[in-house]
């Protein structure tokens, strides 16, 4: 089977972590080792140094709307193009602690930013580049904020408004519902019946594959 | 007379800091005193965190020509944004150190990014947004790069090829030939003559202005 990108989306405390395990536990049993990691923004020391502006912001300064989206769109080619595509190129599998998704839920729907100008800023950089499927751990705000805060401390996103989180999930919703490479997982669930879920799911989207 | 936002351009060694000088003296002549200064990239603390991972990159990582570009909106677009705007609408003048003809020239030409592509994202993020005025000091890169060389070290883009800059110069000639708020100025002839030569046609150009 070609090697494939697949990609873990959802909002705070959405357990993408959790998952993660449950896909390579997955993929190892079906005899696929090599797999790269990747999350977003971040998994370059470029991409990295962006994440934490983005994250901490800057002392003194509030990051505009616009440039939050142009950072993240800098760190996600640069990811693409020196990490993702090379380990595809090669054989090995990718799989990606959000990726693209979360810019239109986050700050297409979060911050209000007009869709049509981000998918113009993502073609101009990134093409048709998308990932082959991607798992969206579906969980309102309230369940996701409340496991987030249970982590410990929040960072400047996480900070957001409960309104803000409204908007990213009733987006992210939209999108999954939409778009045949989202698998819609049902995150509230107890953590056993995810991993179920998310196994049974991925056995299934595998059988189909070239 | 409506406040203006005036940019100087040009290569590397080009005399940009003394001609911004002179535009002072000769903004001062006119009654003109509330002027704020812009450089790009940088001008805001995030803007001038993303201009030192532009200039001296990153250990262990080539930054690609797209997250650059990128990099260079997202510093851009901060700038307008939170600072060029706003002194505009409190009726201070600014000046710009470079803009965005910078980016179609270096990241356009120097590195052979689409000009379509890099049109699509200027539109997205800054619209119609641009300078009243652009004084382009135009050099040959032999003569820039010299004289930036006797000012000291070179940081990683005035380190790149002679035909890189050649590209560079190249397409800012072409862009200011077709553009009218773009004013030439031959920045090879003396000082003192460069001087003239910005103050007169900085002065028939505020005539003009309504």
């Amino acid at each position: 089977m070609k090697s494939k990108f697949i990609v873990i989306e959802g909002l705070e405390g959405a357990g993408k972590t959790s998952v993660r395990h449950h896909v390579v536990e997955e993929l190892n049993a079906q005899g696929i080792t090599d797999i790269v990691f990747t999350r977003e923004p971040g998994g370059t020391p470029l991409a990295e140094a962006l994440r934490n502006l983005v994250k901490e912001g800057v002392e003194g300064e509030n990051i505009t709307p616009n440039a939050e989206l142009l950072l993240l769109y800098a760190a996600r080619v640069q990811l693409v193009e020196t990490v993702i595509k090379p380990a595809l190129a090669r054989g090995a599998w990718v799989i990606g602690d959000r990726h693209d998704l979360s810019s239109q839920a986050y700050q297409g729907a979060g911050r209000g930013l007009d869709s049509t100008a981000m998918m113009t800023i993502k073609q101009a950089v990134l093409g048709d580049f998308s990932p082959d499927m991607t798992l969206y751990l579906d969980v309102t705000p309230e369940i996701g904020l409340l496991r987030a805060r249970q982590r410990g401390e929040l960072d400047r996103i996480e900070q957001e408004s409960l309104a803000f989180f409204h908007r990213v999930h009733q987006r992210y919703r939209e999108l999954a519902a939409a778009d045949p490479t989202i698998l819609i997982i049902d995150a509230t669930q107890p953590q056993q019946q995810v991993q179920q879920a998310v196994k049974v799911r991925l056995r299934e989207w595998l059988k189909e594959q070239p």
